[in-house]
């Protein structure tokens, strides 16, 4: 087993543990890294959180997540952008170094209109994350959540963006359920190089029996995780591997059941 | 509504009638283009279906499907071919000027290697398309069946594709439901051009529930299907557009009420 200093764990991969149970078990564990979901910093002072992390010997990866940003009118526009710059405060409060966006998309816009609030959204938000300093992560989502979750779907929007925008505040958060398939992967990850500011990984099952929830432990899918791994760090990566599950059916497995085998399946 | 001169519809979609049900259905309609599927043709000489076709007045659109090229040894390749030899040989005895290759993949092989074959089985199969006079229409699928249907996801990789094989033989079948969240749609539908073969149309739901048989009617979902008929036109499409819904909850439908929807629907 290769050794476990750039494994991370979101803390929705464990779900039924709260924040004090899951930082002491990948502590225990040896596992360095946590991506903290904002659900779970809730209930207790910032402050709390991070000594909690520190106190355990845990680095804050990433918190996930802001964004969802197109909205049917101003106010909700607007929600969206307090929501974020209050994700931004947060994961400075806990010593996060970054917030994943999700970038969101409604059903009731064209693809373009969704597209274009994104960009507006990202660009209103940029001078609270040099603010806080605190780097937002663009997450491309599969195509398949192009509907309603987020309508920026490659590696190379998130580059035709960065561009647009300008990188000192940006990244891309890579995670390889969503860009496994993508044609123009290698090329898009040499364009994005230190763009490149997270690496998520879980695995595609076949069959996929549901579009959200049926995430596979890596190693029991198709993606080529460690040829990915590759590819971000020949871009210049050198950061954790975050492993991030959204499934049914491990979520209601034992937690320290799973903790032991995202251990054991761990390889880069 | 419309007039219906380019409405076709696979038999796929109105799946409990057979072949003669079907066609004589959609005739009474007025809808004048048919895409065959290769089960509705078993039991009967081809010739039988041909002339039932014609009888009609109904135009064989396409024949659905060839391909699945990929395979986990020589045996398996060459059975692919074969098949989709066969189905060149039955588009050409029924009057179908294409075959829709649905490319194929296996998820024991890598990303790569399910590239590299489905290339060389195309090419294959380009001598029997000249012999048959009959073409072949790749389909790019959603990359949400890049694990075990088809690897090849986007126009982009389409155009590659014909860049290296040549398009006297090969054209490009544009199905809304696979394309539709593609931020590079545009460029390449443009430069695919005259390389459209054909127009497939369905809506993407909100929510999809199955990955596979929930697609929608034409104007229940998200797709800018009016949008996407334009840009083919921009390169030059004319043809038909070809309803083609896999769907428990249509399938379920007294067709001849499927039918009727599918004509209140049609738009383009």
């Amino acid at each position: 087993m290769d050794n476990l200093s750039r494994l991370a764990i979101h803390t929705m991969t464990t779900k039924p543990w709260d924040l004090p149970t899951a930082v002491a078990k990948f502590s225990a564990a040896g596992v360095p890294g946590v991506g903290v979901w904002r659900q779970w910093l809730a209930g207790r002072p910032l402050a709390e959180s991070r000594a909690m992390l520190a106190d355990n010997g845990l680095s804050a990866v990433s918190l996930v997540r802001g964004g969802f940003f197109p909205g049917l009118n101003a106010a909700e526009r607007t929600a969206a952008l307090d929501d974020t710059r209050r994700a931004l405060d947060e994961a400075a409060a806990v010593g996060a170094p970054q917030v994943v966006l999700v970038c969101g998309a409604r059903p009731e816009l064209s693809l373009p209109e969704n597209r274009r609030q994104i960009t507006e959204g990202v660009a209103a938000c940029l001078d609270h994350a040099r603010q806080t300093g605190v780097k937002l992560a663009l997450e491309p989502l599969h195509p398949m959540y192009a509907d309603c979750r987020s309508a920026i779907n490659t590696i190379g929007q998130c580059n035709d963006m960065i561009d647009q925008l300008g990188d000192t505040w940006l990244g891309i958060a890579a995670d390889v359920y969503h860009i496994w398939w993508d044609p123009q992967l290698e090329s898009e990850i040499a364009r994005a190089g230190r763009r490149i500011a997270a690496f998520h990984a879980c695995d595609w099952l076949v069959p996929t029996t549901d579009l959200v929830l049926d995430r596979g432990m890596p190693g029991d899918g198709v993606i080529d995780i460690g040829g990915l791994r590759a590819m971000v760090e020949a871009a210049g990566y050198q950061g954790f591997t975050e492993v991030e599950l959204l499934s049914r059916r491990w979520w209601a497995e034992e937690p320290d059941h799973v903790l032991a085998t995202m251990k054991a399946s761990h390889r880069c």
